[in-house]
């Protein structure tokens, strides 16, 4: 008897025909005689609906209230997912974050997992229920009900693979698995079997939009075995897993994040600890910084340039403008009309033809490059936002060549 | 400093303006330098639209899964609320049932309340917030979420301020107070300044619809001064306390209650434990029955009528044929095409004459009375459902004459 996580996003429960079918899903395998613990999303666009009620009543309610009030669209949709089990004469039992364990940080929507305590879906597993958990979301140590931010379903569902030492843990989504470019963007995009957590990694972080990358490194710290796969269509989907490293296969995607914007500190004082004071000072808001350029330094002055996320990049400039003092620097200047594109691929570092191959392929589609970056695995670069499609393409076309 | 509870209705809460308008009335109260404790349920017909939700999916879907999703109504009502009131400037905290320490037994659906942990709420009063509680829920013993049934809310506000000795508890409801008779259905009602515990709880019982009668019995036993008021109209409502049996006026109101339904038992064995057997069954299904009836025993049988609630009469009945051969009984006919109707007033049974009165009323108006039944206070008949309205001005008449 193997235990499987099954996760569920929005648009795989969005109304009465899609929750049939999960419960399709959910029920063949326990006819296999597995245990399966699923995890769901809100249903479709309840969270949209419930932040525009909450904006509606107050453009800038706390984070706070705004986890227990988004709380609730997972609630509804375990609720609905497990009146259909029952009706099929299966026992499902439905579980809350709290009730499922879920103990998290006081970080209101955006909260990371501290712990999951099991006893709960140790004990409705042991009684051979259909455990039901609402993704997303848990408590604090104060009893306050928090969310865990995008991505956060998947990370639930890690997190319970992770700690039940599940055989799998399946992500059903709206795709059939991870492909090597967006299949939207890039209609020759060909589906990965299996693909390492590393280049996983890059290509969430990168904007894959498939997986986000918190749950993908829980997934990797613990060895969670993930598949990626679609709710719609019954055929195997893309396995996350470590890998061999000999793997033949240099690229295994390429990958467009629009999520992005780059801030820019000019007239900085050639002095140490600048960069310390930047980046702590973003750190300690949470806000996570990518690329970073830094000029070499002319006049006793220098520039640095980085990237964030465009949703973080009004709270950065705040908190710099409002330190700019202290810092010291001349000048802010920001620009979220960017994009990031990416390839990824294991052994890439052995192979330095890569990035000229991808930097000739943006040449030649006449792309100008704003910053580049590199890592083991991967070569990034920041370009016009409305370029971005054009050069994705450009790439997955010279490397499919 | 005062502690005041204060209970809004579905309809109280039901969109931004309404909701606009309660925390005007809360804050007021807090400008005051009172500490208050709100108690919310779901926006107006949010229930009912989880209802519809969950009959799609699942006609007979179990109490404890339509527990875990009615549970997101008052949930979001609490949210918007909380919202509101911060943003005005004062600091709100909402809690669910089970944040706010409300434990049941394991009756879904219809859960009564165990014990009330005020812990936390104790712990935010301390800390001047105004706390804004979800009504109607709590957990049960395994942690798993229920509800309180019908008036749970009115029950949720008067156990916190019992718990707390809060100094008043203030129930906003759509009416501006109990009336001598349902104004909708009698015109010339009165609105009453006080009423007392027992009388309350009798109209409570007999359908006014106002107060539900386990919150009544509640501030009785706990002796929470109870006031019931508009929540759209600024001025003083009905106050029910324990007042001095040396009240002048000897009829309280006029109730009438459709939620009704007959039930027969013809050809019963006329044997010792009959009714011990019928009633502990009904009871084991936590069907409560009202009125009695026994007929005279002739040719060693007799019949047996009661009421029930209709909306327990199909499971009543169902019971009841199941265990036909052990009771020992001929045939089962029921009804529910009925309504009860009932004068209130403390005094009543000193005074013979109010009986005479009513029936003298019902007999002018040409309305055929099928059972009878009659406490200390109060006088109830059971009619055809169609004549009710009739019965109830009829009545009213008669004493307000």
């Amino acid at each position: 008897m193997a235990l499987i996580v099954q996760k569920f996003g929005g648009s795989s429960v969005a109304n009465a025909e899609r929750l049939q079918n999960v419960a399709r899903i959910v029920t063949a395998e326990a006819d296999k005689g597995n245990n399966v613990i699923v995890v769901v999303s809100a249903q479709g666009d309840t969270t949209d609906e419930l932040i525009e009620k909450a904006r509606e009543i107050s453009p800038d309610a706390s984070a706070r209230d705004m986890d227990f009030l988004l709380n609730t669209g997972e609630q509804i949709s375990a609720a609905l997912l497990s009146m259909l089990i029952n009706k099929m004469g299966y026992r499902a039992t439905p579980l809350t974050g709290w009730q499922a364990g879920f103990l998290t940080d006081s970080n209101h929507g955006r909260a990371r997992i501290r712990r999951l305590n099991t006893e709960r879906l140790e004990n409705e597993i042991g009684k051979n229920n259909i455990v039901i958990v609402t993704g997303f979301q848990g408590i604090n140590r104060y009893d306050d009900i928090t969310t865990l931010g995008r991505g956060g379903s998947d990370t639930s569902a890690v997190a319970i693979a992770a700690s039940l030492h599940a055989d799998k843990c399946q992500i059903f989504t709206d795709v059939d698995g991870i492909y090597t470019a967006d299949p939207r963007v890039v209609p020759g995009a060909n589906k990965l079997n299996s693909i390492s957590y590393d280049e996983m990694l890059e290509l969430a972080s990168l904007g894959a939009q498939v997986l986000h990358n918190r749950s993908v490194e829980m997934a990797k710290k613990y060895n969670v075995r993930l598949e990626v796969l679609s709710s719609l269509e019954n055929k195997p989907g893309t396995i996350v897993k470590e890998v061999s490293k000999m793997e033949k296969m240099l690229i295994k995607g390429v990958a467009k994040d629009d999520n992005i914007a780059r801030i820019s500190l000019v007239g900085v004082r050639d002095e140490p600890g600048f960069a310390f004071k930047v980046f702590s000072l973003l750190a300690s808001l949470k806000i996570n910084v990518d690329i970073i350029l830094q000029s070499i330094g002319r006049d006793g002055t220098k520039d640095i340039t980085f990237t964030v996320a465009a949703d973080d990049v009004k709270a950065a400039v705040n908190a710099l403008n409002d330190a700019q003092e202290s810092i010291g620097f001349a000048k802010l200047a920001w620009d979220d009309n960017v994009s990031k594109v990416s390839v990824v691929g294991a052994g890439m570092e052995s192979n330095p033809g890569v990035a000229a191959k991808m930097f000739e392929a943006l040449s030649e589609a006449n792309i100008n490059i704003h910053m580049i970056s590199t890592s083991e695995i991967k070569i990034s670069v920041l370009i016009d936002k409305d370029l971005a499609k054009n050069a994705v393409n450009a790439i997955h076309e010279a490397f499919e060549a």
